[in-house]
């Protein structure tokens, strides 16, 4: 699924993990690594200088790759394992203000800086010209409940591209990823019934198992492979679970990947105790490499329900998602008739647009590319923080998770950086269970200019008291 | 609150009603009606002319007006009386294909005809200059759930030439008037309750009670006062009524307008009963004579919800409605949060710009003739229909109710008339009970070229078998 280069970043990177080469010592030569790894110079170079820009080694001239950072720094945080029974979601009043300043996923709040990229000024020419397509009196009718049939044609082929055959006719457009979110949970569970989530996870769905008054079940899962198959497998010995939502594509908040072999014995588990499964494919577009394949392409029985949107790959602002609800496609269609009625069709026209003449594609490439090197200096910074603290890699989406040592409390952090104007995004918002006080989400959706980085110079203090 | 030629005109039609002037008769003499009524020539010469477009009288050169039309045919339909209990709600599958399509409240399915009016191409114009107003990454923050503030201010605004008070950061921006129903039944429901609604109503709310799995009490309403309050009041007496959702302006299906003295009788009821009244005041905009206060205004326990949109008064593709939701108004916004995040800022930032620069008070003003004048020719159209019917005279809204002799059955027909490329809204969709099924609701919100004419022309033959 990488490219060979990916391969040997991946390996050189678990060499440092594992101190095979220590603080200071010299790697293998270029030509050692192309003999034992098999790759071409090239490739050893690319691979090389990706971990320089990550600050993790050093090119000296003549004298090869010499380790500049502690290796232990660039451990992954670690599996919490404990599985708890189910229970009715209290979220905390402060989490709503957390969730709300940190969908942004900014350090600073409402900074509104930089120019508008390329591909939004695009998107804006596109939105400005369907609406001037527009004729008669087609302001008067209401879209369709399933959504711009342009639209979701270009869905379609969007899909078609990541090799998953999906129909337009099997989309529905939606307000977004939330509102996907909403519609499936609707669709498929009653007020009581049981959910089982990864842990730490995405806020957004455990408000929602809130307000829908449904039970959670946490299941762990690692920032490196997702959500843990086996504690799940054992949860459903348990508990009576409804439904399961997982993101297999750089999950919230540690950009976790899920292997091809766990989606296989999550499709299997959920035949077995007629689960439905709700995927958050929210972040697939971001991938740094190949775009990973939906776990519903994997899915036989119909029961993996796909919940999308642009917020992250392109604008926050359209509010525009999609959803493909398998079993529960007509459900989902009559729940977003008689909820919101429809979807504004100029907004699905334009962005229909953008997508056919290739500048959303366009937009990816230079996002994707951009998101990667705001990754490589986010992960370069937090190197230098003092004491022992583990950061994921992710290799997709718009954040690391990071643990730091267990004294520290990114819930009472807080407030304290938000006074002086830095939004953190602490761990305890990623569960309900309490747990992860020592950890936070550090996103790198942004670039990382003079204030940001500023902000960013700020938390080892507000979080560790250095 | 009429102009004189109005209220003119209305004594005329009630003088025709009730037989005053028979069919073949001549009228009181324009100079006897100046004495006898106390109005210039040129007013009672406006009014006759209004009657004469209707059908109703007809000029006869040195004669005078003489009556044309069999009064009775413009009797208002009558209110059914019983109430039963509460019951669950089960939309019949066909409901939904007929909600869908009488949604965009055309004869035609798609028609798409005629130019693009001015108010239109305005919000277009300021929709286009929001978009080329964005900043830097603008797009990559959500809004505040709330909604935009230039948004609500502009609302506040509007509200407070109409003699309501509200603040900004007592609304809400929602996706549409469907989905600020869906919220506040959300907030102040929990599933099996008791919900009363008007009989025949709004059939988007009684899918929105189902899909929520609350009961309905259906509270008979008739075409020119609205909800029966003293039917309400014996309701309350027997169940344990939650909520109550009523349009005091304009109701569906017959534009009727809640008189002041039912409104306090309501209000009061609410306080007795703890009841939580949602108000869709979604056609109040649209008021032939000045635009109705809400009942919210009257509210002194911030327990009315009044819920409302730009789809009926502007545009079906903004997609944009706005709430005030009372003592629930924070869980409110905590739903819009979970469910969808937030609303597109450009949009809200363009249509306040819209609102401001008074294109939307141009707008209404050319709106408010335009539908007038098509109210008219529908009502004259109806009145050359055989046999007995009765018909609803709205001072507003977007639609007349017909009641059919007994034997008529309005939603046999539909499926008939879907074949000849008609849509009609057979009055059964308007009610869970059966009832209504010799009525049908005709909208007036398109205007009447020869295709509309000819589908008009159809109903008699598809109806009465005529």
């Amino acid at each position: 699924m990488d490219y060979r280069y990916q391969q040997l970043e991946s390996w050189l990177l678990q060499g440092l993990r594992e101190q095979r080469w220590r603080l200071g010592e010299r790697l293998p030569s270029i030509r050692t690594l192309c003999q034992t790894q098999g790759v071409s110079k090239a490739t050893v170079q690319h691979a090389l200088q990706r971990l320089e820009a990550q600050g993790l080694v050093e090119a000296r001239p003549k004298a090869g790759y010499f380790v500049t950072l502690q290796p232990k720094m660039i451990r992954a945080p670690r599996n919490r394992a404990q599985v708890e029974a189910p229970r009715p979601v209290t979220v905390n009043e402060l989490f709503l203000d957390v969730m709300r300043r940190s969908a942004a996923f900014d350090l600073l709040p409402d900074l509104h800086a930089g120019e508008v990229p390329p591909g939004i000024v695009a998107l804006n020419r596109a939105l400005g010209r369907a609406l001037r397509r527009q004729k008669g009196d087609d302001h008067q009718y209401y879209d369709a409940p399933a959504g711009d049939p342009a639209l979701r044609e270009q869905l379609s082929l969007h899909a078609a591209r990541r090799g998953w055959t999906v129909l337009p006719e099997q989309l529905c457009i939606t307000s977004g990823c939330q509102h996907a979110l909403f519609l499936a949970l609707m669709a498929c569970c009653r007020r009581g019934d049981i959910v089982a989530v990864e842990s730490p996870g995405f806020y957004g769905v455990l408000q929602l198992l809130e307000q829908l008054e449904l039970q959670v079940v946490e299941v762990p899962s690692s920032s490196e492979q997702g959500m843990d198959i086996g504690a799940l497998e054992a949860a459903l010995g348990r508990w009576d679970i409804k439904a399961c939502v997982v993101s297999p594509a750089f999950a919230t908040p540690g950009g976790a990947l899920m292997p091809e072999g766990a989606r296989k014995r999550l499709l299997a588990l959920a035949d077995q105790h007629d689960l439905a499964i709700i995927e958050d494919d929210i972040y697939a577009d971001i991938a740094f490499g190949q775009v990973p394949d939906p776990l519903k392409a994997l899915d036989r029985s119909d029961r993996v329900i796909l919940c999308s949107s642009f917020s992250k790959s392109l604008s926050r602002d359209l509010r525009l998602g999609w959803i493909a609800g398998a079993r529960w496609h007509q459900k989902i269609l009559h729940l977003k008739l008689v909820t919101q009625l429809a979807s504004s069709r100029y907004q699905q026209q334009g962005i229909a647009e953008f997508m056919q003449d290739g500048s959303y594609a366009a937009h990816l490439r230079r996002q994707r590319n951009a998101l990667r090197t705001q990754r490589d200096r986010l992960v370069a910074s937090l190197h230098a923080w003092p004491g022992e603290i583990r950061v994921s890699t992710p290799q997709g989406g718009l954040a690391v998770w990071l643990e730091l040592p267990e004294s520290v409390d990114s819930l009472a952090a807080y407030p304290a950086a938000l006074q002086q104007g830095v939004v953190i995004t602490p761990g305890p918002l990623f569960s309900v269970s309490g747990q992860f006080r020592n950890c936070l989400r550090i996103s790198y959706a942004h670039p990382w200019d003079d204030r940001r980085i500023t902000a960013l110079g700020q938390l080892p203090g507000l979080l560790l008291g250095h």
